[in-house]
């Protein structure tokens, strides 16, 4: 079985591991304290042109979502999002077991345009009865998004611009950002992500890393007393120097960068091979997730020797799944895979 | 200015305040251990054909819809709502504030049906990441709903036959539960209801009392210390007696009754005369909220008079809107109001 | 029996009984929008030296307290407060359900001191692991405190002091602070109240109304948004104009004072019958609670005429035991039971 | 600068990150499904002699505790604690934060015994107001203790008594398990306290790891969803099969033990060495945490070639301070701190 389900298959790159290895002996102070965090916090922030941001290493990625937005908003506000967003759907309600609703905005390829915010924040204010309401208190949005699509600079901006004028803070989920920078459609740097969102985060989990997140925090209203939410959301590693040592890693030289490009080299070459076998795709994704629509009975065929994620029905005989790639994909299982879509 | 905004405008029957008056002087034990509250109790049990039912007063809606699941769910668990219910809308994420998600279920009228409950339920277990979701936890409706519709008596066994099956507890909010007790199409008793829900409450505040719920638990295993969870979510009222004296006063002899019937023939005067009149309705409401069509300038017009409340935008010329008439609405008040739409 | 046990025995005032009654049939608007609120928050406002102060109304001591704590904390801040104070110990939880630890501090007579909060606020701060704490957020007193006891205006300017130093904002749980102002030892007024707390209430329930607590803020910083957290955590009374008549009957022209007068009067004779008779005081309240030290076998005599609050064994014969007045208590009441003191 | 600060001051045990490496390029299935976990639950199992129990794998102690408490009580139960305990001090109100009190019951050494535990219970449903305070819902302990110190198996026999005549289930924090068992003191077995406790926990990142802590639930009655839980408190880890590979080399053949042992062995050199010297010990520990009373100007001493934390102030001029070793304390770090000690 080679398995292309998810992009945390493996374990991390190599280079990641020999260098856990080698500082394995080395005696550091704790919880994120220590010399490695600091030197992968400054390669971040260097990569992000953003000299004063703080940066904070955390274990994953829904742990990181939910301590953001609790450190962000106050008790009557809630987190408007996609209605595919991460913290809408597949985080077992993380985020209103902080007590914050998620207010959901209609998506087709999982992402928000800057009129859908402005017309959630003005339908709210507008209402006579907006105290019996959640407050729309800042805007969540992940790039790529759950659906493999991005978003453009142009877009982006718009974002950002309208989230500025209603005073919502404006936040990235990165947990595949890397893949996101890496697309061929791509027109963001990471410099552009850092001057147009309040906080987002770099994902390392998917993107070569046993595990990680680094959240970026720019805007200096929401630094204050971080730490102390990471900690009581219990994403403070006893041990943080695997965490910066991870991240040391990944930025130091601009793996995180080369490995993102492997994973989209592989992933077009999947799509190329299921649209040339006349296959649809459920969305327009240039990331490292692929979702042809197949018959089911291909599908069958396809599951002997490879695994996969069912996404949704798409009519009786039809499903939309999902192929990932990362870092870790083996480019003979892509070209076994390609293989095995030609001879369906 | 004639209100006829909501079904709160004023105080209370004055039975009830002659009945506050009457008792002022007593001296009574705190917090609903009186004897008023006892013999409350007793009637509300006698009048829902539950003998060993749990009643609680409470004094408002937000308050004992927040108490009541918060004592039901596991923090894991959300309460499936329509889109439109109270819960999900118009308490500022009390539910959330608790922990919990609101899952909503799609409504026109403003009631859930059975096979939406299955279909949600099956929806989550047939997931294979379900444990990255929200489990439905309990099932909330309003009787009537917002919208003034109302649950026919096959509709209730639907749904309680499905939340049976799937066991997730069954809900009833009843703020209006009187007024939908008097509707003309209502076919569904106070002891249908008990004997079909796990746990209700009957409305006070807006069915003649100054203010109260009275919380009907019927399932044992939603009983075991109710009383904690309402002192922490602020409702253990110091004089619970005001509330034990209000409900006695309601349900000794059938004011509760009497009262919603009043409400019921003046909203459906109101009705007839927009009818007539050649409006049409938003809602098939027969109870005490009633949801005209109306035209814009039509509206200023009758708003020199009478207050009601918007609802929604229809097209760019027309709006909902809603009249409420209670315990309180004025036979000539209702007749003024008809006059107007007469001559509009 | 005549009842001493607590504070709220009997309903309210005449005077806010016959005002309810006069304004019964009054329509207005709902929430706390009424002119009747407006009068009220006016009165309160000119009352504390405080024309900015945003005053609302709550129905009961523990939904204000969590209110006004949630709405002033971020998610890693606890609320400091005496071991003996309410929200610390009978509030079933109410502030630990909103997220927030109670960081107590030692109190014998019910008081907390200047130096004892900076020592708690410097303790915090001076731990190299202060981020894997409960950071101080706030201070929370009650005046007079749940021992009866007082503040003397010295106290209260050393606590505001150190408060403002140290940039926690400090909460006057005013539950019964009509007795408090009344008190013969008393040398703080509204106005002082108003210029040291940042936020403070002005209890009703025990003070002459049927319930209601004005809740009054004076720091900017603190009023924003508040009507969306009374909404969400279920204090935002439909008819808030209950609230409003009635602290607008209490603050037109003095009955909030002259019926502490009379409570205070009421206390001090049944305080000074237990002295004469040789009894010692548990705390030296000159409040409207007393707590007199009586041998068991004395108190089971007393039982059967009078009833009273059990408050702590002090040995293994002696109890300490709660005599409570309020704006109700009648003066043959206190006679009679200083009459039964006497006889013992 | 030789560190004794704390027990994770380097990576993992050499076999771990030896085992972590072959694995590297398997793929396996996410969130702890694939075959490592279950190999690693099986050795558990077999160790606790509890072949029903379920084992779950989370990445850090506060997550771990806050998960487990927060999925056991109600929302108005609170979770009884030594004062010193981690939960009630150094997890930045986790607990709160989840909806829930800390109960705290005073201890000098870290430990609490039964019948302080049997007081407070019956001191809640003692009290007439026992619906008005936090419902006694568990009780936690850590062992060995924050101090070092642990409970004898009579003593646990007795918690376990007790807690099980009160309905309170028994919850053990063993973030340093394996330092317990390797304790000279030690007579109690995993198998002893998977029979005593209802759940507990198997620290491994102070023991082996690079982090992970093995969660035991042993009574069915807490045994659903609880992956639920781990998602929503953020700790179910994307690559779980990292957690299972860690607890597989652990207890597939006594790694853990073994390891323990060793950190046992360092710290009683480094124990004997300050008792030869005359210091004290601020507390009676015999696990791998050491807290010698030494004058400041030693520490300063000290502290030239050493790292150790400082625990409190004894006197002006006495700190007790503390030394930790662990799996991977090295023998000449040891003998090169007791040469100093001996020097002093």
């Amino acid at each position: 079985m080679i398995r292309f389900e998810n992009d945390y298959t493996e374990g991390a790159h190599e280079r990641i591991l020999k260098r856990l290895l080698e500082t394995n002996e080395e005696q550091t102070p704790g919880y994120g304290t220590d010399e490695h965090c600091e030197k992968a916090r400054d390669y971040i922030r260097k990569a992000c042109g953003a000299a004063d941001a703080d940066v904070h290493f955390l274990v994953g990625g829904t742990q990181t979502n939910t301590t953001i937005i609790a450190s962000i908003l106050r008790p009557h506000q809630g987190a408007i999002a996609a209605t595919t967003g991460h913290i809408a759907v597949h985080e077992s309600g993380a985020i209103e077991a902080t007590g914050h609703k998620v207010l959901t905005i209609p998506s087709e390829d999982g992402k928000i345009q800057a009129e859908q915010v402005k017309e959630l924040y003005d339908a709210h204010w507008n209402d006579a009865t907006h105290e019996h309401m959640v407050q729309p208190g800042l805007v969540y949005i992940s790039h790529p998004t759950e659906n493999g699509t991005t978003y453009t600079k142009s877009e982006l901006e718009e974002l950002s611009k309208v989230c500025r004028q209603c005073g919502l803070p404006l936040f990235m989920d990165g947990a595949r950002l890397g893949y996101g920078l890496a697309s061929k459609q791509n027109d963001l740097s990471l410099i552009d992500i850092a001057s147009l969102c309040d906080v987002f985060y770099i994902g390392g989990t998917k993107v070569g890393a046993l595990f990680g997140e680094a959240a970026v925090i720019i805007n200096d209203d929401f630094k204050k007393d971080f730490r102390y939410m990471i900690k009581q959301k219990g994403g403070l590693l006893a041990k943080g120097r695997l965490l910066g040592i991870q991240f040391e890693t990944l930025f130091e030289d601009g793996l995180y960068y080369d490995i993102s490009n492997h994973a989209i080299e592989m992933a077009m070459m999947i799509r190329e091979a299921f649209i040339e076998k006349g296959f649809s795709l459920r969305y327009d994704s240039q990331t490292n997730q692929q979702f042809p629509i197949v018959p089911n009975d291909v599908l069958k065929k396809l599951g002997e020797g490879f695994s996969f994620s069912f996404w949704e029905n798409i009519d009786a005989n039809h499903s939309a799944v999902r192929f990932c790639t990362s870092w870790a994909t083996k480019r003979e299982h892509v070209e076994a895979l390609i293989k095995a879509i030609k001879e369906l």
